[in-house]
């Protein structure tokens, strides 16, 4: 059976479960197989600067390719798509079924989108967003807690802000992000009166996942405890996110030489940064970051996505029925 | 109709609704109007010292009287009670129907609670924190997420929060707090796998509750975007917080001048202590605090707390119901 939402009848899927677009790990391969199991499969092309090593055009068209013919979107971090327009156009002649825009202002390619066909699916962290993607004419809005693995605010949490977001943006479909991670978060979602909800850590701990074996068996080992939100990644990445935001990794050796010293590592970068991208080439977590969200307590296993989504929505299902 | 859990049946209560022990807000009228609804009503004793103008014994003593014979329970912060051990035989000496124990050791005091008959709640913050509470001997545990007014810490969010602490304490009764405001908090809390919820700031905005017609008229305007974790307001009142904790409030001129800048403030407390005192005697809430949850969006006036209680009850009721 099928939870009917307005998300599932606006998109036409059968479970109200999208895949965050997280960059360089929502590859094609699991973006299809969250599709073929009924949610919405979302490609994350990140930044869309090759020199990322993901999200450049050919990294997209790869990534397209892999999807076979499954029915998926695409989405972008926006301040940095500004940078690549034409990414856009490339994305959207590829009729991707939602286009997400994430961390930054949606006006600057709400109408492109929406004369596309795409639907136009934004990600925000608090209220004053909400009205802002509202008011571009987001046909999905996406209210991401301070919980959510990767970026994001630290202002606000799923709680409290998906409630708010509904009563700002109604009657916006909504659809929860942060701290989702099995089907009690989707029932909780639905009860907050989201639509549904959008996942990203626990699709990450997923056979079709990019990324390396070390980072998804860390996704296992770690808690959620173990998580922060920090900027030290981004500084020594040299990533020009705008201030307010920052990221939800787990703590390694890394984070607890530089956090709280985002003057002094800016100093250090030139001395640092090779460290830094060795460890990244070698999987090496104790210094290359692993964005994760708190959910993680809730993962437990690397499994495969389609299993992942029939296990949410069966499980969320058999909450809601036991309160008949 | 009552929404049954194992908290209702564990203190024998209607509805799964416990009041926030707010120190010196959550008073013995408040707390009577939470129990006569179906909830249950918890005075807050706060620090138990008697310089902040409440929590001492002869304040407990007249908060008692002014609850009359309403079967209620009786919270105080672990650290500060430490320092005043006796005021813990004065209250289990009225007999209260359980005792909260929020910010420190419960090891300290869990025995003599438990010898007197009165459930021991413990308020955590992490994962960490419950295994700890579980293992003095909890008899309830409340999973409190950043998103709530006041003290607590800022690492982890109840969406996340609730579901981990029910895997690990099960079968303890958990119960989600932080950002809980109306029914479908409390749907949710449930969907999560909580027993029930504890409201702090929509409790406050009651005409019952303690605390200056500023604050309460502020609870009202101000938004959920409007509030900050700081510790400002703990410097200024020389407090002394154990460095992991910090208090949600609404950011306001004083905060906004010295967030961020704790060593700074610390030097300067002399000379603007008395600035402060004075704003707070007088209800100048744009340098006083005011402590306020990430929930302020869902609350629009200030009403009898007893409405509040059945009115959350029936639309969390009517919320699951929904799904049959």
């Amino acid at each position: 059976m099928a939870i009917r939402t307005a998300l599932t009848e606006l998109l036409g899927i059968n479970y109200p479960i999208l895949l965050a677009p997280m960059g360089g790990v929502a590859g094609g391969k699991l973006a299809a197989a969250v599709t073929a199991a009924g949610g919405l499969g979302i490609i994350g092309g990140g930044y869309g600067d090759q020199r990322a090593g993901y999200g450049g055009e050919a990294w997209m068209e790869n990534e397209f390719r892999a999807a076979g013919n499954a029915r998926i979107g695409v989405g972008y971090i926006t301040w940095s798509l500004a940078k690549f327009p034409e990414l856009l156009d490339q994305a959207l002649a590829r009729k991707p079924a939602a286009f997400v825009l994430s961390f930054g202002e949606e006006m600057l390619f709400a109408k492109k989108i929406k004369a596309s066909g795409a639907k136009l699916i934004c990600q925000i962290q608090d209220v004053v967003g909400a009205k802002r993607a509202a008011a571009a004419g987001a046909d999905i809005i996406v209210a991401q807690g301070s919980e959510a693995g990767g970026h994001g605010k630290t202002a606000r949490s799923t709680f409290a802000l998906v409630p708010a977001v509904v009563d700002a943006v109604s009657p916006i479909p909504v659809v929860a992000a942060g701290g989702v991670a099995d089907g009690r978060g989707l029932a909780a979602a639905l009860m907050l009166g989201a639509a549904g909800v959008m996942i990203g850590t626990r699709f990450w701990a997923t056979d079709e996942a990019l990324g390396s074996a070390n980072a998804k068996s860390l996704l296992v080992s770690a808690k959620g405890d173990d998580t922060l939100r920090t900027r030290v990644f981004d500084i020594i990445r040299e990533l020009d996110w705008p201030e307010e935001y920052s990221g939800r990794a787990i703590a390694n050796d890394f984070s607890r030489q530089w956090h709280g010293r985002d003057a002094a590592l800016e100093s250090a970068v030139a001395r640092e940064r090779d460290r830094y991208w060795a460890a990244a080439k070698s999987g090496d977590t104790s210094v290359a970051v692993v964005f994760a969200g708190e959910g993680l307590d809730l993962i437990g296993d690397v499994r495969p996505a389609g299993d992942i989504v029939r296990e949410i929505a069966d499980e969320a299902e058999r909450r809601l029925k036991a309160y008949r």
